[in-house]
């Protein structure tokens, strides 16, 4: 699988025919793709009555694309269960938060819970795996399709049991749950297991141990749903397994790509979202370290369905955003969909061919990915990307709890996306780490908005700055345990005697006039704040605040720790003084870190580093705003496309344009 | 019934007894009001029990009326069941798309398919004919009250049969409709029609095909009812019936007509939504051609209910209103209510009396409003509207088509409307068309935001532009199948050829900064757009696209067929130029088509063309917006009510003011 | 109860344990705090099984607390029933207005009106009634903890019986119910009390007499719930009983201390919304007159729970609203909590100590209460909160015909907040009073916004006038009866000839360009109102109509009544002009009724005048706005807490500062 840089399509043979695919195969081949991926919503077309199964058609697909030099990504068609087995079943179906009951229609309408369900599932995917894992042609396997994306937590009656039994298994007697749980709080205290709610319908909110670990109930067994899945596609076929995810469904990635063989995700960002886009190239490469990551799905144009459309991408977006993936460590950039949906919800969706067989808007845009790719593939595949110096730790568990209490609508990825931005746009090399991640090798870990620091996380922050690491926590990080409760020792816990420092006070700061000061600027600061006090022989303040109803102690502090240090930030400056009092922030601990793997990049365009096994380092430099950008090139290089020398010196690129520049 | 023009009111007898019924009659009769509409909510007063039915109180009051003067349009009380139906039978209740079963109360809270609720209106029904259809009074028949008002698709297990047998007769076999539909697209395949669901809740959306059929579905059902209703009284009564409709509600209005004898609406539109009032006379005219129209209800100042109100027109108003309605075909003017109602969640709601018995604020208009029909009754009678020679098609199916997939909240008779406005605002005399509608004798035929269109349709089309006819196509028009799906031969199907020119792309054009130039005016484009190609030796190309993503092509073509025009606009100018591109264009085609009937009417005055027996053309002119306005008069003209000599030239009117003037 | 000046706080010693209890009782008497609220969510610890109850446990705290000398407010623990009862029993839980069944969890959750409810409700009260009455400690009691805060009116099946058996008491038959609520109006029409829906879900909006009864039911029966509770405790306890409310739930307070011993209140009100803090002191005071209200609830900084948080009150805020509190007639001032929330869905809620033990924001703000209240304790004691001459009228009544009938989503208690501001502006002393309060002693009565005034309420507002009371009546008031119809005699029934005005019209004034001129200012008039003209021989007209569309009508007017006068206000004067207009209405009554309880003090600063037995006058005056203030002293002074002589003229006070001052 790792032999080609992939560039590939969503494509629906099922739903057009024989003609149609050969039509298709003529355009995707001038196109220059070589993947696709198919399946994964075909269950009725293979199993149209219950138990009368037959794979055939599809193995005539993989076959007919293999001889034309296309392979295939097979799917799994878990997420639109026919409708044999949803009629009659309400049992069977996704109930949501309020009660409601799903009816057939749309997809993932079954609770993928149930049962019969995963029977089914079971029994269909082991037909289709021994069906075609043999043939050539299949390179990889997808699970389903977007786990979770238009459902959260079911509610049904099977969820309800299970809900029970991992209850039990977690905290073994009830007794333990209240008091884990607190819930002698308003009488919530339970006598037996089988008592305790679903997060449903109540006058007003439940206790946020139950719903933050509904959530975390509900991510596991999606997560053992694919486990399950995996299980049964490795008893026949070799071929590396993944899932096409995002960070906005409702999931835990990290949990769900723990035992798949590599990540893969959709993206429909625009372009004033770049850095949306880049965030998730930063963190898919690192769910499955030293591997390829895929981008599964992406639009040529514009992403749309019966309800909406986006602003179709400007003409080069679609090349920048290529270059930008295959540069930041992706192995495939594929699109959905190679032909427009005919009929369903989804027509007005960007498509590279139309349901007429034409060129769409967005062809033109897949032309200039595959010049590019073509241009840039071996160059790619003698290098890999280098890690980076600069770490965040994104956590779809904290989002998780987040959910749960989320002050005034607060929301974690754009929260998470305000350090990430910065971050970016100081031109730093970085790795948005999952929770678990390795920490060796960085300089630099930022952890904002965590609520709850696991042991094992705090345990291995604590080594990287024992090694030398600077370590920046918060804001919102730390104050909350495992059981969404509040600690009762100090307001973060352990953490505070770690960080040198004593929380005074923690409370919301919007409104009340507080200025904190720290490198030379003073901002507002927002949000649920901590404010700490050094302790005797502690952190020494580097941020300060005046005004409001806490003048004078510290809202930022940092404290050797072992060769390093941990700087606590308990509060978020805000505007555009705290724009720049964050960028100071980071700025002032990457010089401090002595962070390397960095350039002078000018806003809206990236550098790209990687790296040979000979050490020779090379950067892909893409513009990514159609502003176009320049950056220094520290060294002598070498154009690696056109082997022209390159002076050390300002290196340009046109809009949406990029170069590859290896250094001497 | 046309011996009169009406001015009505609509009456509730059963809510106050005898004494004041005598009362409304003086002060109706004062007021000049000859018609009144009686019974629409009184089922409970006229079968108390289930089977004790009584209708004698109402012909008494029929013929108490009568004897005053005053004739009655009786109506079927079939929108409020009475509580014997309705309680303890949930099963024959509306259920909403959440799957909410009403309770009783407020109206419209049962199922008007439910069999039994079909029975027990069937036999109210026809003791109400039976009693008072030999009453001279009774000069008309209304059926229920504003059908699917406030609900819309029920969702209930009696439709759900229906949509399964209306499914069957519509495809045959579940394989056609599975084809028809694409139901392959995410396993949606059905194996028996039985198993074809409501578009009721789901995780995300239902299949474009089974929604826009469900409202088909749905609108075709409670036009049965209707013409269920019509065949009980045509068995005892050869009174025209009618039913007091509006393009707001959930309704397929040229089918309800069809086997309607008249058409009527209600109107509550404010001063500054003029437009949409003349709108609604523009279309009910041609709901039944060659017959007047009826304004049922609107309301002397305001509608109001329990949890809203809207402003109290300024004095005069409601007097052109009056005028211009009756100008412009309608053969009566009614109110709703003569009396404030005492009790319900209405008492808010403008009226003519107070519930004291004393004159509203509305009264003073209705006087005015007498006056004005008064001086004009005889020379209306005597003549009839003038066909327009422009005309724009409106489509309650059109409708169903956008609420399957609005884009963006798009809001379709909001739309149609833009182009209404501004053909009124260039002076033109104007019809608005059902889909059905002859085309004989029109020169400007506009077809915007009609998705699918039908063979009867185009046929039509070709015919009116073969005779010399100019065909104005789109936005949005022509690009989806019956189905709701898309062509699979080209973007617009046959229209393309027909219209010599190839659809290049269809893609969102908000955002994308493409700017169309027409008629010396470049305006932004918007809105789902499908820019063009000529064909080889087909259309020319009026409007080309620069800037965005498809620059060079074109949004606007025009093309010979016959001795007439096919006019291609592919997407929607907007902002102030797209105001005057728009403008241009309609000002344009008319030139060239050669328009006659128009005026150069100020804006906020409008001019009602009619026609004597004996060809002698007949213009009334009325102020709508309180600013007085002008018209040259194209000819000397003898002024109708005065009886004076008026030279060609400038003639004026007030505020709110009208004048008839016959051309010499 | 009365001995002392109570400051307060809520615990929980149930969710902590004696240890803690024994630091929070160290802390809590360093603070001050004399009085504890406990045990109202405790009913599953008390009965943690059906039936084994045990409260040994809050008899131990009980007794701890007295001995540390600090008094105990013991709750009965109603809002959150154990698991027991609600496991497993739907037909026990609350359903709401859309049909929704709650789950256990939250509070609130089990419909108050369901038999076995209030059967195990009972037993359990009367165990602790029993177990704690005869402690020292006790002094008072809590029923419940913020009735119908969350919940509404209830849909259950319970409900919709003892809904059926109210009506039947309420109508005696089911054809006065039927003449009562008009049911003719939309064949709504009964046959048997049993068919009466409770107003859930329907296609439009139910009945106004239906929507009004229903919450007018809802009300009574959570009355009748707290008469029942404390009619138990009476049985066992002489402790008066009080409920911890607020005009923000769905209750009738007047109705509901009427069994009651003492009112208390909870307020959570931010500096911004000062006025409405201190519109709660002015009615409480007057539920229960002569006594001390209690608020029992409000934080130390800001109110939080997982999905929100309030603005930390700036330093000094707190002290000033307990002053504030105090002066007014206060006997007590209570912080929701003393310790953080460890767990449930409260825990970044402000308290007085962290969670893990430590001072918090908060109690700072609590210490300087305290040196306040000791400061005050004595000369509160022996002084009295003085009648004021100046009352507006509140009613929940009131409330609930706005809420079926909200017109433009008005919201009653922002309305009389709009007259009850500018009182407050105006330096004047002031009492908001009940419905039902005795009007002896009073020379100006404002009742706005009263749409149904009752028999009594006339009776009472006329005996006032005859005596020489002014009665400014509007806007609003009148227009409605009790079954909320439309009078028939006239717009205001009685009330017109009474105040010798004839309603000409009654409209929705908005947006008609009406302008009202009064006392010299014109200012636009808005909201739905009455128009008026004199009776012969009647009122006078005060404020006159230009523009709009009754010019030259009366919007208010005067008419003597006895040795006093009826004013009417027709209109809501509104924007700058509208205010301006009102305070000269409200200045120029003052002036005419000869107001003497009245200062010049600054506004953000307010005096609240008490009085010795000996009939001397002492002033209090806060600074509530945090900018100071000052006000006239009429006369020599002795500053009550330095013992220093004061001449006549202006006194200050600083920033949240006051003074207590005894005229000589």
């Amino acid at each position: 699988m790792n032999k080609k840089l992939y560039h590939g399509a969503c494509l629906y043979p099922e739903l057009w025919g024989r003609d149609v695919l050969l039509e298709d195969i003529a355009t995707m081949k001038q196109a220059g793709i070589n993947v696709v991926r198919i399946g994964e919503f075909a269950w009725s077309i293979l199993e149209p009555e219950e138990g009368h199964i037959d794979i055939s058609s599809f193995v005539e697909v993989i076959e007919l694309l293999y001889e034309y030099g296309i392979d295939t990504v097979m799917c799994t068609p878990t997420p639109t269960p026919p409708i044999w087995l949803s009629h009659g079943h309400p049992e069977r179906m996704y109930v949501d938060e309020h009660g409601t009951i799903m009816d057939h229609g749309a997809r993932q309408h079954v609770c993928t819970n149930h049962p019969y369900f995963r029977k089914r599932a079971s029994i269909i995917i082991e037909h289709i795996v021994q069906a075609v894992s043999s043939l050539p042609g299949v390179i990889a396997w997808q699970l389903d399709n977007e786990f979770k994306a238009h459902v959260a937590e079911c509610m049904c009656r099977t969820c309800k049991e299970l809900w029970h039994h991992w209850l039990e298994q977690h905290y073994g007697t009830i007794e333990s749950l209240n008091e884990a749980w607190g819930t002698n709080v308003w009488s919530q205290t339970y006598q037996r297991f089988e008592q305790v709610p679903q997060p449903g319908p109540a006058p007003f909110l439940h206790n946020s141990s139950l719903r933050t670990m509904y959530q975390r109930f509900s991510m596991e067994k999606i997560a053992e749903f694919a486990d399950e899945q995996a299980a049964i596609i490795r008893r026949y076929s070799a071929a590396p397994i993944t899932h096409n995810s995002s960070i906005a469904f409702h999931l835990d990635n990290e949990r769900l790509f723990q035992n798949l063989d590599f990540a893969s995700f959709d993206t429909y960002a625009s372009k004033d979202n770049a850095h949306a886009y880049l965030f998730n190239c930063d963190l898919w490469r690192n769910f499955k370290p030293g591997k390829n990551f895929w981008i599964m799905e992406t639009s040529p144009s514009h992403a749309a369905s019966l309800e909406s459309y986006a602003t179709p991408h400007p003409n080069g977006y679609v090349k920048a955003e290529a270059v930008a993936a295959y540069a930041l460590g992706a192995g495939a950039f594929c699109y959905w969909l190679w032909r427009q949906q005919r009929t369903g919800s989804e027509q007005p969706h960007g498509s590279v061919v139309s349901a007429w067989g034409e060129p769409t808007i967005g062809h033109r845009q897949v032309l200039e990915v595959e010049a590019a790719r073509k241009e840039l593939e071996e160059i790619l595949q003698e290098t890999r990307p280098v890690q980076a110096e600069v770490a965040i730790t994104y956590s779809d568990r904290a989002k998780a709890y987040l959910k749960t209490e989320p002050h005034r609508k607060l929301d974690h990825r754009g929260l998470v996306n305000e350090f990430y931005k910065r971050i970016l746009s100081l031109g730093l090399h970085r790795d948005v780490l999952p929770e678990g991640a390795d920490l060796d090798g960085y300089k630099l870990l930022l952890t904002p908005f965590l609520p709850y620091v696991s042991a094992e996380y705090l345990q291995r922050a604590l080594e990287f700055t024992a090694g030398g690491g600077i370590w920046v926590v918060g804001p919102l990080t730390g104050g909350r345990t495992e059981e969404h409760t509040i600690h009762t020792d100090a307001g973060l816990g352990e953490l505070e005697m770690l960080a040198g420092v004593k929380t005074v006070f923690t409370y919301p700061m919007d409104g009340t006039g507080s200025i904190g000061r720290a490198f030379g600027v003073s901002a507002p600061l927002s949000l649920w704040s901590t404010v700490f006090q050094p302790l005797e022989g502690g952190a020494s303040v580097v941020g300060e605040i005046s005004d409001g109803l806490t003048p004078g102690l510290a809202f930022l502090t940092e404290h050797r720790h072992g060769k390093g240090k941990i700087i606590m930030l308990g509060s978020m400056p805000s505007g555009e003084e705290g724009d720049q009092l964050l960028r100071q922030l980071i700025q002032h601990y990457t010089d401090e870190a002595g962070i390397t793997v960095k350039s002078d990049v000018t806003p809206g365009t990236i550098i790209a580093p990687r790296q040979r096994a000979d050490g020779q380092t090379l950067w892909i430099i893409i513009n990514m705003d159609g502003h176009g950008g320049s950056v220094t090139l520290p060294c002598p290089g070498t154009d690696a496309v056109t082997g022209h020398d390159l002076p050390a010196g300002q290196v340009t690129v046109d809009a949406f344009g990029y170069k590859a520049i290896f250094w001497d």
